[in-house]
């Protein structure tokens, strides 16, 4: 039986004192470089594969400051401070000693609470009803996603007043859910720019922040089922724009919101 | 004259080679050590002050990793990678060679494109029209700030439905606004929790996260003015919940969208 390609991508040799090889995957790459979600999930990874590791992620904050190339990185994991039940982590992810991405992530041991979600999953038809939607051939990543829109497909040429999508989403093939693929699935939004101008006007990620909520068990718990998230931005102005998500699991828990700061030209 | 506190509060001494001497300021003291907004705003500061910096800020998230202590703390500003028109940063803030406080910062030059604004500001009462709210004593630092709600206030003892929130704030006494007050102010909307469960549960935030939509042109041009803003939780769980809110200037512009994840006991 052979791996998945999201397995194979984010597959990490370690070095010892908290490095790590890893290489970028053909099937994640995006116009340059990688597919941001794939680099979120390597670092994430990072983490968990460390041997002095507490718990499991809470928060995750990549800043994209340079392209990676194809090829083999580098990735230096930090644990900067280890409290009863957080722990702070630095990564730095290198190619040719040049920092290409650095990153910050919580993590930490969950305890029993009152609880409650204030954030509830949008009333929409199932995934099974709803057309899967191709993205151009040159997105190369999409392929490993399969997404299907209940509102906010872009319509190349015509520009539309809203930058909502909610869409049912998994990996292709499916996969089952644990915290690297989720965190690559929040980055699967692409740029609201998109659909506010019906263009692929040249973007990209600048920081990526998510927030998890759920935990391994509740992760596992979604099986290779959809997920259904809404994205949308806040504002658009001197090259740069916001743009949030939640995502839910086919349950209906909310298992991360995300943000991310966008880089555009137009 | 004598200057704001807040300029007390958020001074540095360069010692050189990106590093900085600051000191916690009394007036700004939150129940365990320094209000997390004013930590956020002088790491900005010591950007801002980096001989080597590069434009203005587009993002800052900041990861509270331990506590503060009263008295003097040293950050160290370090500007990882230098792009064409962005910059990112990797800070620490230590004291007594103890990591307390770590974070990220990208700064840049923003560009003239197609501008519009998604998320519009709330249609309510004008701060004139609105009561000035005081926190209990114990909340040292809020004393700094003016808070003017028109829905959301927490009500002791008695837990709502909603964790959401709008008011107009602004620095007491009043101040211009400039890049470190905002940050500040991405903070000042106190734990969600507070209004869901009606007690002043122990709480504090683990990482905040602001992405800048204004340049320093749109902050001088608010002048002291109140800032109208809307804060809300998305799903309280298991030790943890996050919070969002949008920052909009008097005159309707989005300046700020502020994300953050909060610990808390119940």
């Amino acid at each position: 039986m052979s791996s998945h390609a999201f397995d194979d991508a984010v597959a990490l040799e370690p070095l010892g004192d908290g490095r790590f090889r890893g290489h970028t995957h053909p099937a994640y790459a995006n116009m340059v470089g990688p597919f941001g979600g794939i680099t979120a999930a390597t670092l994430l990874r990072a983490v968990e594969q460390h041997p002095d590791v507490l718990g499991a992620p809470l928060s995750l904050t990549v800043n994209f400051a340079g392209p990676v190339a194809d090829g083999e990185f580098e990735i230096e994991a930090v644990p900067v401070r280890t409290n009863r039940s957080t722990q702070h982590w630095s990564l730095t992810l290198t190619q040719g000693g040049a920092i290409a991405t650095t990153a910050t992530a919580v993590f930490g041991e969950r305890r029993d609470t009152w609880s409650e979600t204030e954030t509830l999953a949008p009333d929409v038809a199932g995934p099974e009803q709803l057309e899967q939607q191709r993205m151009p051939d040159i997105i190369v990543w999409a392929r490993n996603y399969e997404m299907r829109f209940a509102d906010g497909i872009m319509t190349p040429g015509a520009g539309q007043a809203s930058s909502s999508s909610t869409l049912w989403m998994r990996d292709a093939p499916p996969r089952p859910l644990d915290f690297a693929s989720l965190a690559a699935l929040c980055d699967v939004f692409y740029p609201r720019i998109f659909l506010r101008s019906g263009q692929m006007t040249p973007a990209g990620t600048v920081t990526l922040t998510i927030y998890f909520h759920a935990d391994a068990q509740q992760l596992v718990a979604q099986g290779d089922a959809h997920l259904l998230a809404t994205a949308r931005g806040h504002r658009f102005n001197d090259g740069y724009f916001d743009q949030s998500a939640t995502v839910w699991g086919h349950d209906g828990h909310l298992l991360a919101s995300t943000h991310q700061l966008v880089y555009f030209k137009s």
